[in-house]
């Protein structure tokens, strides 16, 4: 039938992968807050406690990044500058996991929106590209930022070979040393590469002159990446995830996907992602709560968090600092506290202590769900997963592959077809010493305890507002 | 205007990838054999020197494979089975590498045909996924082969995975040991791999006996595989080049291209493809040498090689064992010499002694030409078209753009427009152990004197027929 079909040239019903042309590709990111019931609380200035004003992003930022950051407008053009290089990847596929749905023998529907064919091989470089644009225009020649596993540091060398920017990098000492694979990448892309903590800034010698071989952490990378931003007048700091222009920038995913399951006449029952900051969450599920919101269609919207990191799940929903030394703006949102040190689980891009200000808000509206997957289940679906449909995951993502797999599970039990729809934000290729040590070690499942809850909630600044 | 065409939804002359649907997939192979001006040589038996038989083969593949390699039909219906599993990644998209043609200031146009969205990463899922097909037609339950850096054994692994075969990979071990990421991806989907050479067979056992840290080779490894699946009754042995069977599953992906330069009105002035065994360049070769001899159009075809491995340009066209050990039949082929061991260059898919009978044949028929380029060219040509394009690539394409570049840069000298056909046939992201060394210590390139390449003739035997 389908061959037969296939080799009459016919179109035909069935399909493994939906695919956009170049000219069907989405030409504006799509800002969530003004369909919102109500707007997000407002960052403050920790000085003040007042909401921040755009002169206090000023150092760090370019004008047109914190005008999009405090944006009214549902919809911002995409420069063509922009699009010209989201070309290279974009748009990315959509696939029908009709492997794994055998595999599970379910009668679900399983759809992944598969962000690993960009060139760093995760969706970062949907907000690496644009952060690096606006540097440019407005004529800044040096981009520093922090990266934890590699993947944001990557996409923000990659994109700043595109401009001709030069990208200094701080990477947590002990992924420095443990994924030099990751590092040779950004170096490829003429990325320059620091140890964190380095001998580079103020900061990184003092805690070099306590421990020389201290491991690092991000909340100390942020600290040395935006110390040298801000004392060289021509540079700026770069953030990979958490802050609105970030989730902006990705909402490109959820704007071809919805496209593209609107071609096979599907829309999804329950749209799971996970979340570390948030942006390839919030990437893939704005678009279908604008759909929500505008009662075209009701999906389920569910968060994916680690269990080491439950943020939204075991989190209060406060004021507190982005990072670990307590130099941005408050941001309201949930988290475990600044202080909080997560479980060194591999997937590094989820071990951040906060959620993204908007995912909280909508989180906090009831407008989306939230739950917490131990490690073992999530590498335990990837592999079934990799089985089936060929695609190593990314640590990150196998969170909502196990989140899928389950649904699917349930659907298998209750006899429901449930059209389940995820994002697989990145490929695993660079980790795969996670997957040799879950097959050759196994990973253990520690719980989180109620003592290690109450150390992290008590690093968050006691503040009367919001 | 290319920006303003998108925002009205119109069709633009303008892309950077060329999309083919499902639908139009190439549903069946091309076997350039009968287009040829005159047959290729036969494989001989090496007892009797008399052309090989089918009954020959019986015991390393499966009836249908062997068919295959010596079919007269012009056409191979793809199995249905196969197309849907090909579906999880072809076709494949067609890139115009135009921000390396600005880097290089050339009017050439440069077009790449991209492999590397396989599970694998290279084009070898496309003649491991129907090798296992018909092995598990016909019955087996187990399959043996070598590897050496690893893109084959992963391949035949994922293959494997889709037909519930066991899959059994002797790795060199030099490679084993140095490259854990590879052969992890091969556990992951499910394949056993063995450090070559291994207490598992008889032959491994003899030289580890000589020397418990032998580093292994790649006629060491086929030995091994050969040994455990000619033991077994329900096993057979896989091989991932050389072979015509496998040039012809690689056939799809010059289908594809030539239906992907078509859709925008283009034809190459030049195709160039690296060369090791030769199944990469013959994929996408041969359906463009079959418009070429049928007078549709009239590209240049041209291998290129390593330096160091200079397999066509320096070998000599005799018949010659596919493997150190002397166990496979005798090939008409270009070739250094079955004991010739090439320098430990990264492009460890490359270093084959021989090359496939029938790019020999070609070669030697005049149909398309041979050039070598020395490492160091290579990885400086990857690094510009990493910055400009994005992927990083594998070791052994980076042979393809190095000579798709010095043609750009004769184009940018003499004033032509030339069109350049490629193959990016993988990425580099489980070699950038190989970028890391080219960055921090750089590579010496060694000529190879005449000493080395009268040694490897040497090894050839002494046979007067052919």
């Amino acid at each position: 039938m389908l061959i037969t079909a296939l080799r009459e040239g016919k179109a035909v019903a069935d399909y493994t992968k939906i695919l956009l042309s170049e000219d069907e590709q989405p030409t504006q990111w799509y800002n969530v807050i003004p369909d919102l019931p109500a707007p997000p609380p407002p960052p403050l200035h920790p000085g003040t406690l007042q909401p921040a004003a755009a002169e206090d992003f000023a150092a760090l930022f370019p004008e047109a990044l914190i005008a999009q950051e405090m944006s009214a407008d549902s919809y911002i053009d995409i420069p063509g500058e922009v699009l010209d290089i989201y070309r290279l990847w974009r748009p990315t596929p959509l696939f029908r996991a009709r492997r794994l749905e055998k595999l599970l023998d379910t009668p679900a529907k399983i759809f992944y929106k598969y962000e690993g064919v960009s060139p760093a091989g995760s969706h970062k470089p949907n907000t690496a590209v644009p952060q690096v644009f606006y540097n440019a225009q407005e004529g800044i020649k040096r981009l520093t930022t922090e990266t934890g596993a590699g993947q944001w540091g990557s996409s923000l060398a990659f994109a700043c070979a595109q401009f001709g920017i030069d990208c200094e990098i701080w990477q947590v000492g002990a992924s420095y040393r443990s994924k030099p694979y990751r590092r040779t990448m950004m170096e490829v892309w003429g990325g320059k590469v620091f140890s964190s903590p380095s001998s580079e800034t103020e900061f990184g010698r003092k805690l070099l002159a306590e421990d020389p071989d201290h491991p690092g952490s991000l909340g100390i990378a942020i600290a040395e990446a935006v110390e040298k931003a801000v004392e060289d007048p021509g540079a700026r700091y770069a953030l990979g995830s958490v802050l609105n222009h970030v989730l902006l920038h990705q909402t490109v995913i959820g704007e071809e996907a919805l496209l593209q399951m609107a071609k096979v006449g599907e829309q999804p029952d329950i749209l799971v992602g996970c979340t570390g900051g948030g942006s390839n969450f919030g990437g893939l599920a704005f678009p279908f709560l604008r759909e929500k919101l505008a009662g075209k269609m009701d999906p389920i919207i569910r968060c994916v968090e680690p269990a080491a990191c439950p943020t939204l799940t075991k989190g209060q929903y406060r004021y507190d600092f982005g990072d670990s030394a307590g130099l941005t703006p408050l941001m309201k949102m949930h988290t475990l506290g600044n202080g909080f040190i997560p479980e060194p689980i591999h997937a590094g891009g989820l071990r951040y202590h906060g959620m993204a200000p908007l995912v909280s808000h909508v989180y906090e509206l009831g407008l989306v769900e939230a739950i917490s997957i131990p490690q073992r289940e999530c590498f335990a679906g990837a592999i079934e997963f990799a089985k089936a449909e060929g695609i190593v995951p990314a640590p990150e993502p196998t969170h909502a592959i196990a989140a899928a797999v389950r649904e699917a599970i349930a659907c298998r039990e209750s006899g429901e077809s449930k059209t389940i729809l995820t994002a697989l934000c990145g490929h695993g290729h660079l980790d795969l010493a996670a997957y040799e040590k879950f097959l050759h070690e196994g990973f253990q499942d520690v719980d989180l305890t109620e003592e290690e809850l109450a150390r992290g909630m008590a690093s968050i600044p006691d503040i009367a507002v919001g």
